[in-house]
Parts: structure tokens; sequence; C-alpha cells
């Protein structure tokens, strides 16, 4: 039924409508919600929850003259079928015409492309300003969720808007979760809000001097037109706090909030059930919770993404006060794990490599520069160079690390030495680690390495040389991590051209392992890098300057020096030179 | 006199006298700080604001076994003479001894080496954990000024803090300025806090869930005894409220407590009066107040260190409204900036280099995806490889912006080129560019080129190629930024030994001009990179990975991947070849 949504075609339809009409409409957006994020995965609870606030912005306010500016805007789906882009969510053939986030290429409706969390208050208070300086009146206003409230620069904005003397609406969307429950001292703040219907003495927002406003039912679009009504046009900066449902309309995303915050198609989960597969997540949650059961030091941290880990509920049970979510808060991830380790703990901080670039100054001063032996598992979901969103590329973290002096950074290629290498960051470097957990779950003995190789994974930790996985001549394959089998179709593909390519598994892109390095000079004259990460600051850049006062050919393949948007795998590996006939074409014309 | 300074040799000595002898101990303290500080330059107004907090905290906790974490550590002098290292503070000879930071390499009473801001809360919040896993009961303390209170990382770091149920104590040294004053709403906040005794209803420290102490006067050594030996072995988290006086006791640092925050020695403050001389921050600072005079829409905009632009409280007054300090909060000033271009401002963020490190994440997701048209000026204080200390090393910027597609990355090699460009960036690029602001003040004239060059700088919005500055055969140097000058020694060096180089300003570090690459082929063989700054993710090995599969021998010059603390300039270029003659020898062996 889409008697209502049938008649919408931009923010000026929805404004003919009689406030009456409006609960009407947000049944039918609902429902299309639900069947579509149902049908191909994307963000249900966030999504439900916003259906009547999504109205009355639009209903209040004159987008685009009006800047609404979304926070992570994965929520903002109603945002989208309210500004002239119902198909994709009415219509199978049209679900996937619009990416899972706000973005300007798409409508004028959507001011940035977001992913990342807190950063909408920050940017709402530069278009303030811009304003300003250019002379005009619209409403600037971000909408941000109570998860992303512990970011370190949802604060900064914080205070900075709490300076500005000129229009600015913060609507804080508090649904009482951020992906799992909240976690932060200023939960209990706005929980003490939430109890007094925002009449409590210690208010966050006032304390950095915001005006402040409190609704109640954040899903009664009544009460939301009036509250918004009110502070449109307002001369001075305001909190409105607003009390949403998340999940609201589909029990089980209602009930189990964490899990329906995102979800994959309902098929999906389905085929998942019958053939459960393992995968790093939950191999990487048993190995540590059993590490915990043996060593009271040891302690996992998650900022704000826990079950990126395999941390859901029950492993969070198990692990007591031995797990820590510190809320969606990189930067201080990476200074609590330098702490933990300097008191005497064993930290072991578990992120997302598109997350972990919020932490990149913390990396270098508050955790390499001390050399406090800290664990960081660095996961891309998947492999790294692929169909991503152009907001949660997973390409960086090698480049970005590799920059840091005093960070150990180490690619395992196979499960077997994944776990290697977890063990001896933990219990024996001494020193700061980060390990680019492989997408593919590779094992030893599925690698048919010729000659065979021992089994055992030689990590140890005075051996950070690179490992050796079959000797040949005349070409070199370093093939970090991921990479490793395709490093060994080259070889083959090589072998039918009658060339017997050496194979090299790096394991560490940090540091050069120059004894190998200069052994390679001696029969080899091409020496090929392949890296599942971005060229640019990468390993094989770092190669390719080692040789290159010598006469030995390098090439060295990755992703390019670009942002992609839901790029399919194949695109890029044919873009980026990664299939193994195209390495063979570049190797026998350097040859 | 050093009366009672002399019986002391570390914490248990202090503890040793009577508390009413502790004003006499401050006074002596007090006067040796403004001797050495008078003398050989450094933090002036921080240190002399709590000497008495610092002797307090060690009369009452028992450090090393209690922890005492200094956010920044820049006021930790009378921390250091307490410890065992009065020498460095009372004796000329030994003035160097220490840095201007804490360091456990220097003393077991430091628990980590800091220079950035907003770090402490975090660490402590780690060190906490890290005890309680242990099993210990000592305390945990971390002290904090008002102006750091406005970092990212420092609220992340209340958040969480906030949520312990632990011994925790927060010691908040509000002396009412940042390096220049306080910008941020909670600045309100903490006024009205201090003006009602710590009593008033919005109290930014309960809101965050915290346990909260004030102490009107932070420089009475007996009131803040009686405050730590209350909370001293407390079981939770506490703020301890301090409200003290910067700059006491040294009336122009008191009366002038923006000058007095960091001083140089006065010896050459005396001798830069008398022979007065250009630099980057002075020209910047005019040619941004003209541009602003002449463009409404131009706003300049810096995180807490505005002088370090040229922007006293002179010239931020005529700036008016076109100049934004945002306090210590870099995340926020890359999305502000942002912002500020959507909505049709020209926003200029100037940031010293080892403080953009802070901003990574907002570089890449807040504005270079977004391509907002907003200019970054990156100043390294001199020249990049340079005797810094490890906490403020400049030599990142480079390797760390070069990872982010869509920032367009300049290294201006003299004046004209430098104003040449801003002026592009500014008005022209329609896009984000940063520039690395060179150290030494290079004219165009200055160069002796040969063959003579036109005298205008060619940069303009299509023109990102490189600048061919002398055109030879063999050898081709491509100098970046700061270092043509000395890519013109190597020329001349190298014509000595019959080489007649050719010598390029590549000026673009992001994007690779090709066809100027691809142009040396022809009749070069040996390809030379130049820069100021770290080369692993730097300009070098970008040309070096170029060149890997044809037989062009690349020799990268630059800084290795190691911190460094206070080395000789000498040494380092020592150390890195980039002496002329070691380059010549370089090149010759390549040839």
């Amino acid at each position: 039924m889409t008697h209502y949504l049938d008649t919408i075609n931009g923010p000026a339809d929805l404004k003919k409508l009689d406030r009456s009409q409006l609960p009407a409409l947000a049944d039918e957006i609902r429902q299309a919600l639900i069947a579509k994020v149902t049908a191909v995965g994307g963000h249900m609870g966030p999504n439900l929850g916003v259906v009547e606030a999504t109205i009355a912005m639009h209903y209040v306010f004159d987008s685009p003259t009006d800047k609404i500016i979304w926070d992570v805007s994965h929520q903002s789906y109603t945002h989208k079928i309210l500004t002239g882009r119902k198909q994709a969510f009415l219509d199978p053939a049209h679900y996937h015409d619009v990416t899972g986030y706000t973005n300007p290429k798409e409508s004028e409706h959507d001011q940035f492309v977001v992913g990342h969390t807190g950063t909408s208050i920050s940017m709402a208070v530069g278009m303030a300003k811009g304003r300003d300086l250019c002379g005009r009146k619209e409403n600037v206003i971000a909408f941000i969720g109570d998860g992303s409230m512990s970011e370190g620069e949802a604060f900064e904005g914080l205070d900075n808007a709490g300076e500005m003397d000129t229009n600015l609406i913060i609507i804080l969307n508090d649904n009482e979760m951020s992906i799992a429950p909240d976690h932060g001292g200023i939960y209990k703040g706005l929980a003490e809000l939430r109890a007094t219907n925002g009449a409590c003495e210690h208010n966050l927002f006032r304390a950095f001097g915001l005006d402040y406003r409190y609704v109640a039912d954040g899903n009664d679009v009544d009460a939301l037109i009036d509250a918004l009504q009110e502070v449109k046009d307002i001369d001075h900066p305001v909190v409105v706090h607003i009390h949403t449902d998340k999940g609201l309309g589909l029990e089980w995303a209602h009930e189990d909030k964490e899990s329906g915050h995102w979800t994959l198609p309902a098929a999906a989960i389905e085929a998942m059930a019958e053939h459960p597969v393992e995968d790093y997540a939950t191999l990487t949650c048993s190995y540590l919770l059993n590490k915990m059961k043996q060593d009271r030091r040891v302690v996992v941290l998650s900022a704000g993404t826990p079950g990126n880990g395999g941390f859901g509920p029950e492993q969070r049970r198990q692990a007591g006060d031995q797990f820590v979510d510190v809320g969606i808060a990189e930067q201080h991830a990476v200074a609590e794990i330098s702490g933990i380790a300097k008191a005497g703990g064993k930290p072991v901080y578990e992120v997302a490599s598109t997350f972990l670039q919020r932490a990149y100054d913390q990396l270098q001063q508050d955790l390499a520069l001390q050399g406090n032996a800290a664990t960081i598992i660095v996961a891309g979901f998947g492999d790294a160079i692929g169909p991503d969103d152009n907001t949660h590329a997973n390409v960086f973290d090698i480049a970005m690390t590799n920059t840091i002096p005093g960070l150990t950074g180490l690619a395992p290629a196979t499960k077997e030495e994944y776990f290697a290498m977890l063990d001896w960051a933990i219990d024996h470097a001494g020193r700061p680690v980060v390990i680019a957990e492989p997408g593919t779950l590779t094992y030893e003995a599925d690698l048919n390495i010729e000659p065979a190789q021992p089994a055992a994974v030689p990590f140890t930790a005075n051996d950070l040389d690179y490992r050796l996985i079959a000797r040949g001549s005349k070409v070199a394959i370093l093939a970090l991590g991921n990479f490793l089998p395709l490093g060994l179709k080259v070889r083959k593909a090589l072998a039918k051209q009658g060339i017997d390519a050496t194979v090299i598994d790096p394991r560490v892109y940090s540091d050069l392992d120059t004894a190998t390095l200069e052994s390679l000079k001696a029969g080899h004259s091409v020496v090929v890098t392949l890296e599942d990460g971005a060229l640019v600051g990468g390993f094989g850049e770092r190669i390719a300057a080692y040789y290159g006062p010598s006469g030995m050919r390098v090439l060295a393949y990755g992703a390019h020096k670009e942002f992609t948007d839901r790029v399919p795998t194949e695109t890029l590996y044919e873009r980026y030179r990664l299939n193994p006939d195209q390495i063979v074409q570049d190797v026998v014309a350097a040859l």
C-alpha cells in the first residue's frame, strides 16, 4: 500500500499533506523499508527508528535550501524516499540505484558523502559559518545519534557549536543504543534527561553552552513537528533531544536491537544457518576467549563494534571485565591500550581498517613512540580490494600504519600464520604490533605448496624475516598476506611460460628483510610485489625504493590512488592488473 | 637561594618537609624556572602556574608507585625538579640534560613520552584498567589543562572515565587559558564553575558521570594538599578542578599570558628585535589579512595555535569574524573547513605538521572524499628534518597526506611559488589543497639558476606539472619543496665531476607528472629524489615505484623511518646522506 507515497516526489509534495495524514505515510514508509532491507540487507533498526523524525524535518524545513546533515547517514533511507528516490525503496529492480549513505552526487538534498561517525556537528558548524560569511539565512541542521555522540569529533563539534551565536540546530536522535549498547559516562546523563523529561540538573548540552529542548516521544510526528517549528529560524545553536525507538515496526529488530542494527539479506542469513562457515571473526573470538581464561592480563577492546570481532552479548558475558567496549571512540581505544600495556596488561584492540584511520596520531604518539606492547587486529571484512562503499574502504591501513616508526606491521597469509602472529604479539613481542587480518580463510594445507614446506609456522620473537615459499629464479614474487594465493597462481601461470618463479610470503610489511632482498639480486632480474591494499605508501613502493639504485626491475601491484564506490572486485582486479595473466604479461615484458 | 631544594633528591625528601615550609620551596622552584627558561627558552607560563599543584601531588601521592600522567607534559618542569632532575634546572651546564616533556627513559616517575594534547585521561583510564587486571591498588592520576580539554581525545577519555568504577583521579588545571585564549562552549561552563566555587548547575564533569571537587586557589599548596588527601585511594573516578594562575611570579608572562606560554631565550628575543627577519608566518598572515579584505568569504582557521600562523591578538582583531580559533580540536577544524567550503566560503586552515596528524581520517573522509575546496597550510616551523623533539616531528605530513586520494599536495620551493600556490588554492583550485610551507625563505632571485628562468611562477589551475629548473643529462634531480636549494648544490657538485645534471622542482607531491617522468627516460640513467621529510610513504618511493619496471636507477633521499629526539640537523643530514658530497658519491656509484 503506497497511497500517500505515490503522491510524493519531493519535500514540496510532503508539505501538501495534512499533519493528520503523516502517521499513515510513516506506516507506508516503514513497510517499504522492511521489505527492501529484508530482501537486500542494510541498516534496519536505525532507519525504522527515524521515519517520523525524517518526515517532521522535511515537513518543517525547506531542503535543499535548509541544509540537513546526517551523521553516519546510515539512517537516511526515509530521507532518500522523501527526496525523489522512492523508487529505490519500492521497486526491487531499482533497489541498487542508491547507496546506503547520503551522497551529493545522488541528490541536492544530500550535503556530504558520509559513513564514519560523529562528523555532522562539525560539518554543520562549518556550513553555518559559510552561510554567515556569504550573508544567507537558511537553517543548518545536524542529525546525530546517541551512539555517535561518544566520538571525539562529535564532542569537538559540540564544543564549537557552543561558542557560536547563529542559527544551528542539532537533533540528537537518542534511541538508547549504539550499534551495540552505548558505552560512556554521558549515557548516564542522557538516561537522566530521559527520565526527567529533559529537566534534570546535569545536562551535557547546557554544560557545552548550548540551548536545549526535549521531545519525549520521538516517533510522534506531531510532537516532532511542533518542536521543530519552534526552533526553525532560531538565532542561536540549540540541541533538540528526541527519544526514538530503534527498530520500531519490526518485532525481531525491535527486540534484538544489536542484531537488528544492520542485517544481511534474509536469504543469506538462511543459507548461512544451513551451511555455517568458519570466518576470522569467530575463530579470533574463540582464540581470545581461551587466551583470557589462561591469562587474567589479556583484555580485548572494541570501539563500538564488538560484533565485528565476534564478540556478541554471550561472548562479552564470558569475557567479563576482560572485554571493554569504549564506545565509538577509536582515539581513546589506542591510548587506552597503551596505558593498559604500560600498567602490565596485555591489550588486544580489534578494529576495522576504515575506522582505525581515526587514531592515526594516537597510533604514532600514544602507542608507537611509547613502544608499549599492545596488539591491534585490523579487519578488512573480506578482501580489502573489493566492492566496499567509498566511505568504508579497507585498502589504506597498510600504507597508513607503514608511515609510523615503531609499529611492527604484520600481514599473515594463512590461518596458521595469523594465530602464530597473534600469540607472538600478545605474549612475546614486547612492542606494539598491528596485524592485518586476512579476508580469505586460507589453511597451510590448502596452498599445495611445492616444494613442500614444513607445516610449522616459523614465527617467533626474533624471526621477522620473510618466509620462502618456493625457490626459483629470474622472477621473485613477494605476495603479501591475503595475496599469497594469488602469488602462487602467478607462479603457476609463469611456469607455463617456462619461468620457475620464486615465491615469498613477506609476513612483515613494516620492516624490510634486507638479507632476503639482497639475496634475490642473485639469479633474479624481476621482483613482483602483490598487496591487497593501496599502492601509495604501501609495501610495494618500499620494495621498489629499496631496489631503486640496483638494476632490479620491480613491478608493484595493488590498489590505485582513488576512492572506489561499490565497484565489483573483478572490475578492480582488471583495472589494477591483478589477474595472473595480466601479471604474467607484464613480467614477460620486463624480463 | 636553594635552601629547601638542596635537600630534595626525590619525592621522599619532599615528604620530610613540614607543610608550612612548602610555600618557600615553591618560591625557590619558581626562581629556578624563571632563570632557566629565560636563559634557554621553553614553556614559561604553564610551568609557573603549577608549581604548588606539583608539590602537592608529590607530597600526597607516592610516585612512581602511584602514577602521575601529564597531559602535553610541557608543564612538568617542577615534577622533574622534584623527581631527581633538579640539576637540569639549577646548573646552566646541565640545562640541556632533560627534555621539555616527560619521558620514561629519563625517569621512572615519567609514564609516557608526551607532547600532543588531550591524551592523559585516556592513558590514565588504560593504566587504571591495567592495574585492576593485575590486581594492584595504586592511584592513577591524570593532570590536564583546561586548554587540552577541547581535544576530542580528552572528551573520549572523560566519557570512558565516567563509566569506570575504580580509582582514577583527574586533576583539571584550569588557568583560564589555552596557548591563546580558550575557545569552545565548555569554557562558559568552566567560568560558571569558577564563579560559583564549583557549585553551579551545569557541570560538564558530572554530566559525564563523574564525581567532582573544586579548589578555588590552585596556587595554595595547603588547600591543594587537603583536596588531594581527600581523594587519595578513592574507589571511583573523580575530577579535582583546580583554579591556577598561569605565569604566576613573572610579571610579563603573567600579564601577557599568550606570549608567556612559550618563549625563546631572552638573548634570541633581543637579537630578533634588533634584526627583524621575514618569516613565512608573518608573510602568510599579511597575505591572508589582505585577502580577507578583498573577499568576505575568505576565513582563516587555527586549532588553538593562532600565533604559529602569525595571528596574534592584533591580527585576530583585524580579521574579525574571518578568523576562527576552534580550540585545540584538529578533527573539528578539518570538518569545519569542509562545511565552510560546501556553503560557499573560502577556508584556509593553518596547522603544524605534527598536529595535522590528529585529523588523518577527517582529511580523508570529511574533506578529500567530498572534494570541497579548502586550503590547508602545513607548517614545519623550519626545515622538517631537524632537531625537533620526538613528540613534535614534522617529517611525516607529506607521507601521511600522500596516502589520501583526492587531496592535492603541493610543496613550494620559493616564496614566489608558495604565494602563487596559495592564490591558486584559495581562488581557483576548486578542490582540497594541502600546501607544505617551506621552512627556509628562498626567493627566486636567490637561486641563481642557470640557465636563467623566467621570474614569473607558472602555477595555474591547469598547470600541475613539474617545473624544469635546469636541463642536463645522465642524472635528473627531483628536489621537492624546501630541498630545491640542496638540489642545486648537488648539481653544482656533480658539475665538478663533469656531470651536467637536470634539476626539477616537482611542486606537486600528490600526483605524478608522468609526461615529465617519461621524458627523463631519454638521456638520463639516474634519478635522484630529495625530500625534506620521511622516505616511507613519501615522494621518492613513488618515483622509485614509477620507474620500477624500467632500467632507471632511482636514489631516494629523505628521513629514515625512525623517531629522532633533538638530534642536530647536521647529524641527521650525515646519517641520511643528505650532504651534496655524499649524494655525488652515490650517484657516481650508480652511473
